[in-house]
């Protein structure tokens, strides 16, 4: 148990760098493959160009709201801490200086991983059409290790980052602090980066969601209901912005969210490591970053295993490198918690955390499993939807929404036995006060796989565009049909990753509370108490989980607003220009892209700042008028957060599931494309639109940002 | 201050005889009016006849039920209890006895209260629809009467239940113990009573619900939608099950839930009127009893103060007699806590909460106006619905989704103040510990009007069903202009009352879960904590929060599958005798009605039994595994409650203004009837359906059983 932090470092930062070294060499090995016909180029630059203009402007947007909230914080801090710095750490100006730059560094971190998730999968979507042009394995190989450079890209950055400030902020012990004090300060200092990281993530998230279901919803309603032209016909005006959605909304948004998730998740760890410094050291503050880099190479090792025979379920071959990286994550978290969790005080605890991480693991395979079933039409639900559509509309919708409500059970029983049981285990392993790091244990080894995750989820929105470039260049039909095979994959695998995302989210949640109340208690010198028999405990509690009901219908009705300006466009041009139509004419993309662009991130700042302000404006309003600031906070993040995840896992699943039934009637069900049910299958679709990849993706967002922004701010509510 | 308890008593029960008379006197006079003409005669009967089968079922399954629960409870109290009795009171037979009696005549009540309901508008419906072919001061003043003998039954036999088991169990003063500490432990023993109340209102309410949307839906997709006839055609063979589902759901139903609201929240504040003995007496006990019974005598003035001019909006009409009550209501509060609430020890305290009072009564006038806001034609959500109607059913359905989610934002604001601002009332009364009590008032001050809001709820479907004799019978354009009035009226009223419950369950909310501490506490002997910073307690608030998830989903499905047994029969009668369609040959409508009643019937058990059954397994389960059992139920109660009250609103709210943007287009905007916006605009009613009259209304009740059934059965979890 003697382990130097200096080797604890060394191995973080070093499995991060050579991540980041293999996702570099991943991508010149996908821009190496072949860039396939003119006419495919000349769409894919196309996409290429609305993906990186609407980028540039949403990241200039979200630049200047960045500033004003460090100038904030960094003024905040200055002004309130004051009155706290009864030591020499609490100096008001050297936590606003950590805090504000380490804000600053998230924020930066959270918009690059976002940017390279997006600057890969443009350039792959069109090496992955071309690459179904010979085969199935090459499409795939091309997609998955495009999704790779992302995924690896992201989760080593988040460690890099998080590791990196910790290794640099150790080398400026304040005077008269010894070290080893000045470590178990650093987590607190550095909250900042995961707020930086969810604040991005949130605008980049909510902006992308907003981009790519306008543009879906817009040209799907006026091109398919309404000119009865086929899905991706190059004379939809607005199929080009369609297809640049999928990589701002998809791909940079989902992320930046996983990156502000492994950032968040790993402090709020580290600042729970703290509590049992004195059993685990240093380890136990470095253990997170440690499995989680370890767990790099097992995704990497999980990717390169994936290959599939031609006449075979790609999936199966996703499946197998998803259960590789697992089974390689189980022998790390063997090793490290052997290792780095076994003090001589308490010789049966390593083998307690081991378990679970154990637990933590299955949970994400459970989510994987509960989520297939909920959104895949081999099972009951989405079955059940296709059969209420024989009858219109109406009952599709019902149906629909009954079936996303359902699905939140088990994902709820699942998390409440994951969460309960790691606390138990926590508990148990003769350490006292070892259960909450048992729940962060557990949440660790369910971000063991994050970087495997989050290259099947950048998957889905590359092959969707090989998808549209494929058929907007007319290929033959067997080419076609190898794309179509990738994209009904895709959509399984986004579904898993938002099931994934969700599932983190909520184990994590309690990971995070105990993290803020801890800091609370930090400052207070008292434990907080969050007793919902106070009446106005109760009252932000029930404001917190307004907030989730109020965010969902702000962000469904900016996919509305902004849909219904594509709408009017794309009539506008069909009505002064009939060429279109005859194909002797080619539509102005170009101006469909602008209006989207426009319109989502004129959306995107209302919701973005409602979850932005409210929490600080209960905080402070609580504090003023009944001294309640800190536990009015904590109830507020908690029942949001319990109300974020019903409401996700509601939205999420909803929108596959109505996906799906519409790709179930299209095999032919129910009389197949173009009857009745297929029509109401298509309602249905179209509504779960802004369900499945704008409020819902969003949500995963808030929840954390409402964790992150409570830990940064919980000077002002105390 | 030395009121005796005979004299309040004597009030209490006086008031109730006397509004139970006058509701006699009041149906005489509805049943006095002419029946009209022998065609409406036929239609009325065949709907009366439908009714009554149908609760007669529904009672059967439901008494079944209610007695097994008897059993449990006997048994768990006889057999729990034993432990507990460190004193002559908590003796385990009595408690058993008087527990379990009332649980059954609580039971019975609510029973009573719905049959009533049902009993008064079958009968009324013809004669509204006979005295629209002559005034419409006529048919207005027959529906809002007939309303009111359903309104003052309800709300009288609550208070009678409860002030007349108080009065009994009084004279049962058991060995060794002063009269007067008899009289503080008796509310406890009549928590018993509430359970019941709900407990039957949950089945009443499910199955009423699940029935007449089944029957609505069922009857609107093949009828309207399919056959292309007009709503309430005599040639639909679901035409009557329609009608007899306004009665069996809306007013069996509603009667019931508003039963066990007013039942359930004056056992919880005679509860914390018990806290405040000391000062109060037995005046702080029997005062919610006390302004309640007085609240019905401005509920029956109110009523006899509405009459319309013929060519004036009856709106206005009903308006005019709402405020007439809320102004008597300010005035017995006034005198009521002038002369219960003073103490000499704190002389400022009854106009601190007089004004709890008037919060209570603001909050209502609040609600009142929010749920217009939200669900009338003539404000921007359902303007905005109305708009996204142009472009197809997928637009008009994320628009009301966003409707119904945001209309719960100015609700749970208004909740807040409300709550916090009585609490901070009682506080500052100069009392200590008053804090909750002031919250207790302020529910009671919004129960005030209770019986006037509930005649208005039952003048809707009582209009609905006069139109629909009308529009059967085939009476002349003049006529149906009348009822067509009534009935948008009672749209609105139907709108109001959800609003209103909704808006009383959240602010009795607080109240029920003190009272449950209170109970908690009072045998435990140590304060309890709800702590969500307990990783256990968060869990199970997870898993209440889940279960209103899971419930909605299940009563929306239940709605469906119902519906669909419908679809298919009606089918088959216009397939095997085509004379129905041409009016040759009579629809027969006996069999439609049997199918909806053994299908709702059967939907009801699970969602039912899912309530009743997950808090028990949560307490049980939590109080095995971690010895939490009741901090575990507190949380879950607390935090399904919240997720409750947010959801009703979202799926009443976005419900009503679905149907209100139907009704605009009808108007003639955006095309009127027959255009693509209409279409889109039924789907849009249709699927507002189940969510308004069906999984809203439900789970208001779910929100008082949740905190009845934790209050009679916190023994099996401490």
């Amino acid at each position: 148990m003697n382990v130097s932090q200096s080797s604890l470092l060394w191995i973080i930062l070093g499995c991060s760098v050579f991540a980041l070294l293999f996702a570099i060499w991943l991508a010149r090995w996908v821009l190496a493959r072949s860039r396939g016909t003119a006419d495919m180029q000349k769409i894919s630059d196309a996409i290429q160009q609305g993906a990186e203009a609407y980028l540039a402007r949403q990241y200039k947007t979200i630049a200047a709201l960045a500033i004003v909230v460090a100038f904030v914080i960094a003024i905040g801090y200055g002004f309130f801490r004051t009155g706290l710095a009864t030591d020499p750490v609490n100096n008001a100006k050297v936590m606003a200086l950590y805090v504000t730059l380490s804000f600053l560094l998230g924020a930066l971190s959270s918009g690059i991983a976002g940017y390279m998730g997006m600057w890969i999968s443009i350039r792959a979507n069109i090496r992955v059409a071309a690459a179904a042009t010979s085969s199935l394995n090459g499409a795939l190989q091309t997609a998955l290790r495009a999704g790779a450079v992302s995924g690896l890209f992201t989760v080593a950055m988040s460690l890099l980052g998080v590791g990196g400030l910790f290794a640099v902020i150790n080398n400026f012990v304040p005077a008269g602090l010894p070290a080893t004090e000045w470590a178990q300060r650093i987590p607190y200092l550095i909250v900042g980066y995961g707020f930086g990281a969810s604040f991005v993530a949130l605008f980049a998230q909510l902006g992308g969601g907003i981009y790519t279901k306008a543009a879906d919803v817009g040209a799907d309603l006026v091109g398919k209901v309404e000119a009865g032209i086929p899905e991706d016909d190059p004379r939809n005006p607005a199929v080009i912005a369609d297809l640049v959605g999928d990589n701002v909304g998809d791909c940079a948004g989902r992320g930046a969210d996983l990156f502000e998730s492994t950032a968040a998740e790993n402090i709020g760890a580290m600042i729970l490591g703290v509590i049992l410094y004195k059993s685990f050291g240093i380890s136990g503050i470095l253990f997170p970053l440690v499995v989680g880099a370890l767990g790099l190479i097992a995704s990497i090792i999980g990717v390169m295993f994936v290959r599939t025979r031609e006449d075979a379920d790609p999936m199966d071959a996703l499946n197998r490198g998803y259960y590789v990286t697992a089974a390689l994550v189980v022998i790390i978290f063997f090793f490290a918690t052997r290792w780095l969790l076994n003090p001589a005080s308490a010789p049966d605890a390593w083998w307690h955390f081991f378990l679970c991480g154990l637990i933590g693991i299955a949970t994400s395979i459970a989510f994987v499993f509960i989520t297939q079933y909920y959104t895949e039409y081999r099972y009951r639900p989405v079955l059940g939807i296709a059969e209420a559509s024989q009858t219109g509309p109406a009952t599709n919708i019902i149906a629909g929404l009954a079936v996303g409500m359902e699905s939140t059970v088990m994902p709820v029983i699942t998390i409440a036995i994951a969460i309960t049981a790691s606390y138990a285990l926590g508990s148990a392993s003769g350490m006292e006060g070892a259960g909450l790091f048992g729940t962060a244990v557990a949440t660790m080894g369910m971000l063991g796989t994050a970087g495997y995750i989050l290259a099947m989820d950048v998957f889905g929105p590359i092959t969707d565009n090989a998808g549209g470039i494929v058929e907007m260049s007319k290929q033959p039909e067997s080419i076609r049909d190898i794309t179509d095979r990738l994209d009904s994959v895709g959509n399984t695998t986004k579904a898993l990753t938002k099931g994934y995302a969700i599932g983190s989210a909520a184990l994590a949640a309690f990971l995070l509370f105990s993290a803020y109340l801890d800091e609370v208690r930090n400052y207070r010198g008292t434990p907080v108490e969050v007793n919902l028999a106070h009446p106005q405990v109760f009252v932000a509690g029930l404001l917190g989980a307004m907030l989730v009901f109020w965010f969902s219908s702000l962000a469904m009705t900016a996919v509305r607003k902004a849909a219904s300006s594509v709408i009017t466009e794309v009539r506008r041009q069909f009505r002064e220009r009939p060429g279109i139509m005859q194909g002797t004419e080619s539509p102005d993309y170009g101006r469909a892209v602008d209006i989207v662009t426009v319109g989502a991130l004129k959306a995107m700042v209302l919701p973005g700042a409602l979850v932005v302000l409210f929490p600080v404006v209960v905080g402070v309003l609580f504090k003023a008028l009944f001294g309640l600031g800190a536990e009015a906070v904590a109830a507020f993040l908690m029942i949001g957060t319990i109300a974020g995840i019903l409401m996700a896992g509601f939205l999420n699943n909803g929108g596959g599931a109505w996906d799906n039934a519409k790709k179930y009637i299209e095999t032919g069900a129910y009389g197949g494309k173009r009857s009745d049910a297929h029509k109401a299958a298509v309602v249905g679709d179209t509504v779960g639109d802004p369900f499945k990849d704008t409020a819902g993706p969003s949500l995963h967002v808030l929840i954390k940002l409402l964790s992150t922004i409570t830990l940064v701010l919980a000077p002002l509510f105390i």
